[in-house]
């Protein structure tokens, strides 16, 4: 019981601080930043905004809060994303057609919600509440992730190259080698008693043999080295989906990388600049991570290998790449209702990230954490670290 | 000389007049609703704000203004709509991603530019500048135009079918019965002396048989029993391609009309209103009037028949479909240079329009003015005219 | 009546000639040769010789024949076009999927419906019945003339280049200079009692102005000029559909040339032949045929001037491009049922080509003989004529 | 050195046997049938006999035999797969525009093939060699196994649906209930001395939980029930991906099956016959093998469940669907040169299947075989087992 009393406190405490959170990172966003999609996976920073907003006013206060009045009527098909569950909603790929609800009504709509979530949070409330609450501030959080990911997508894609308002930065490494990992049965899975998602649980055995893990990311300067040897034209470093990927995307470099004048820039949030040799190389695609590994002998680890490691790993900087599939652990089973269709279906086609980014919320991921991409994807804050 | 300087003191006049009309139109327009493109043939309204303006800017005040200053380096490459004579430019498909510059920084290059030209057009100026800055205005006409149907296309798009600040009107028809073309040699192309686009130069003879042109557009009530007698079903209504158009897409109903519990409803620059049976039929391609007139049992006039017959027809409500495809006068000369591309380059698939519409701009049409569509297209304001 | 018993000798006499000529064109095909479809628009030789003869069966015996029994129940879903009217059919680009009916079964279907029509046709017929199997007949030689130009097709895409036994070539044009044409009024369209499409019918007057018509098609010689002065990169050239189909497809050159150490070469039914500089370039585009006019400051006949110019032309090798839409003649019929798809539904998006080629069966061409194709299509023999 | 005579010794028994087969299974088609390619991953059956012959030409002859002439230049062009590294290849999709070679001369080909190859083998031949002309006998068997697959697709959309005289045919499950695994450390990989792929070598420890494995295949009857139950219209049993494709191709029934007069019938090499409810379901992807254990409420085995459970299992009549991502083993090693593309460069985007099925050459799988598909495909003969 005090358990939860505990998590009620904790919950009304964080509420408002992630819900304003979002809102800082859009500050420096001008009104024409909020609509466009430029890319189908890409969703226009209104969308985040209202989305995250419709998913308390869906799954608790039209549920569980007496005499809740919707702030309107068709936000919900506005602003719902796949839960099939809950009804129609826009295609995804017509997100950045939406000019109305404007963004001031948006901000009208967080606005109208915090107050009354926020109310709602002073009663007594069961634990399915408390654990929606929290789920619901999950999910805000893997937004705002997001959002910075579809900001600089948007931003990188103007002539003008704006920067964004929000103090994240790369760091160098801080250590080199490689960590062993000695054979034997490991414990996978989370452990705790806090929040994490269905996909982490189900603790269980993992037979793991000797490997090697590298201490430090992949740098920019490392990298190069791969582009300069011909990594990009080489079809024997690449998947056969990889190498298709590279011949019809064109692709020749890591995203946002242009050489201009023989030099290599890059588009970051603060600006169009030179690439830093000493930094981790970013936005890198799965098929480009495993071909690195390739031309340098070595693979990428496995999300199990990466777990155990991870205790003796300074990670944090960017999303790393694993060479194990999405897949359910042994007695996965996915969340009752519409929030079961949050991780579940998702777990094919996709790989395991694991660590966190420096666009990922404080105290959001864990070591558990299974994040997942498709292996073309690399508009993510994607890294590099190897394994042998 | 005294023709001249009659010119440049209408154009003076004209200019200010015509580029705040553009404005006008925009008047009740959200920020968030400037930056979108829901299909490829739609521009954002940014788009055609800053477009008519780099016109102006790029063709006159470059070229013959001295020590111009461009407004922003970048415009050039945002702005260019088709011309490849003038550089690169952003594809057409992308204009729905710039965010920047923002909507509140075009406002500022069209001051600017409003500004630069008012002063410029106090000098004398030669006759090929006044022509030029002629077609400029011109320009931003059409521009008006297309204005108003992407609006009404972004609008009619959005969930809450918003409103649009503007006064125009479809009106019933106010004859009936059909005009007696008299068989013979008739002369077509435009004989004035004021502004005319370059298609419709070289008077030339056309001959013309007997026929009968309505003196009517097809209305609504006409067209719904086309609908209700299976028009949408029947393949031998249809042109080949018409029925793969059809079949593809989807179709069964003018753009913007909906079944609602059995009714029908359209959207309308006001909302979603019941569809007024007296009113002429809206938003039609090419195929479905041709379809139409094959289930009447008529057929669409020739552009040449509607010159001969336009004297006589009330028209300006709705573009008018014809069966003639667009292509050159003889003798057609298409202009020097980067205006060279305004027209000559679209005389292939394309149909020929005439008449005008209650979004054409008031003087900008004329009864040898020639529009053209691709024959699938119907965002635009058009109708069915009969002949036999 | 005379002339009745005149045209069912007449159709007689032609019948078996016509459909053994179909057969010599794939005398030299080996079986491997009758079933592919390279690309959606060149049907399999196997599928012409059964579509011809399901003509006969569908439009005439099954209909006029006493007690006719169908060859297979199944061959009307094989060998159908695009007769809505007459059922479900195979889609169009499933047709090189069909690897059943086997060829051999497809001969002898034409067996057996040469054999029942011939004892047909020795019966007292009405004009109805005489007219379909005219038709038909001329349907099989436009059939004979794709037939040629799909085998050209599958043989040019094959590494080995095979060739086909079929005597035709082109030769040098005989005359030069130009055709003048007096303005005035002249009579377009069939004015003969011998068999015509509905499409040449209803006589009519055109105004014609003034012009000049090339006595000779454009040589190999002078189109190799235009691709060396860069007439393919000079997007002024072209139409703006007629650009995006040369960016998109990446063209070159006209189809089956090959550049080989710098050598024109191009793939004929003789093989892989060095290009001949004096022959007639064939295998042009409208957008090629339009560019390379507009490159010499020329232009394109339209139909009606070709019509008026053939008695003084030396016409017949390649179809020739005109700058006229495929559009109906004042007064157009189509034709009753099924049969009034033949025409009627093709006219919109096309462009109309006259003459003849040297792969037209003898006597099926007529000055008056309105050709028709999409204006990117160059597989079937096309040339240019330039007129001023 | 003793095995290495032995092993020659059982290659050369097996050579020519393994050759004859796969002609034996194209016995009953007719010349027409070898061309075709109805959808992109179905190679016609004339390229399987051309690229098994050219396999041999290419990595045995060419390179180990002295004075070796090759049979014809253009074959490696014509029936190189995906090797890169041997050179350009005509496109996969371009495999049914190819009709020379005749199929008359891919048979010489094999029989030239055959000649000079057996003469080789009369040789003493060095491991290598060996191992080489072993990995072309078992890719001949995997081709074997595709053709049958591919002649099943060609023929299974015939509208005369032809038989294939080849005797495979599916019996009912000789067991029911489920089989237990209990918990802990198995070794994983191949063991033997034989052949066996790259895939599958690299024996290693995986600790497995408890869990029971059906001992029985899904039946038709079962699988009938999922379809009445709306299996295709819950959303909820789904991978999103999953859901898209049932949606994009209208997916309602495992492939080959139609609804006849309200029965289930499916198209089988025996021609068009009703469902026998007995059977275990076939032509399932790894999609609806999901949703069906989804809806069952249990799940698939892992690739590693499967192989440890495999002793006690009666299967080889369908390959079948695990919840294994295709992936390395730890220490996989790829091939040298041009071989290393058999395997490895496909591990992302596949699941692995394991067994064998009715299609599979005798011999040819092993408890241990890596089998892998892309999750949408299902041409090959695929069904579902359950776990829990």
């Amino acid at each position: 019981m005090e358990v939860l009393v505990d998590k009620q406190q904790h919950i009304k405490d964080k509420f408002l601080e992630i819900r304003q959170r979002t809102e800082r990172i859009c500050k420096s966003l001008e009104k024409d930043d909020f609509s466009v999609q430029p890319i189908d996976y890409v969703s226009p920073p209104k969308w985040h905004l209202g989305h995250t907003t419709w998913f308390f006013e869906q799954f608790v206060l039209s549920i569980y809060k007496e005499d809740y009045k919707l702030f309107c009527e068709d936000f919900a098909y506005c602003f719902n994303s796949y839960y099939n569950n809950v009804g129609d909603r826009i295609l995804r790929v017509n997100r950045g057609n939406m000019t109305r609800p404007t963004i001031d009504e948006v901000f009208e709509y967080r606005s109208y919600i915090n107050k009354h979530l926020s109310e709602f949070l002073e009663n007594d409330l069961d634990e399915t509440i408390c654990q929606t609450v929290e789920i619901g501030l999950q999910h805000e959080q893997q937004h705002q992730e997001l959002l910075v990911y579809d900001i600089k997508y948007i931003y990188g894609n103007q002539p003008v190259f704006p920067t964004l308002d929000l103090d994240i930065s790369l760091k160098p490494n801080t250590s080199n080698g490689f960590l062993d990992i000695t054979e034997g049965v490991y414990d996978i899975g989370y452990k705790g008693k806090d929040f994490c998602f269905d996909n982490e649980l189900g603790v269980h055995k993992v037979y793991i043999q000797d490997c090697k893990i590298s201490k430090s990311l992949v740098t920019n300067l490392e990298y190069i080295e791969f582009i300069e040897a011909g990594g990009y034209q080489n079809f024997n470093l690449w998947h056969a989906d990889g190498w298709d990927w590279v011949k019809t995307d064109e692709i020749t470099s890591p995203l946002y990388w242009h050489k201009v004048n023989g030099k290599w820039k890059h588009y970051t949030l603060n600006g169009l600049v030179d690439v830093d040799l000493d930094l981790p190389v970013n936005h890198i695609s799965f098929y480009e991570a495993w071909a690195y590994a390739e031309w340098k002998g070595m693979r990428l680890p496995t999300e199990f290998e990466w777990e155990v490691a991870s205790k003796q790993l300074d990670y944090g900087q960017l999303w790393e790449w694993t060479n194990s599939a999405y897949l359910p652990y042994p007695n996965y089973q996915k969340e009752e209702g519409a929030l079961g269709e949050y991780n579940g279906k998702f777990m094919i086609n996709t790989m395991v990230m694991r660590g966190a980014s420096i666009a990922t919320p404080k105290h959001h991921a864990r070591p558990t954490y299974r994040n997942f991409f498709t292996p073309d994807t690399r508009w993510h804050f994607s890294g590099i670290r190897l394994a042998k």
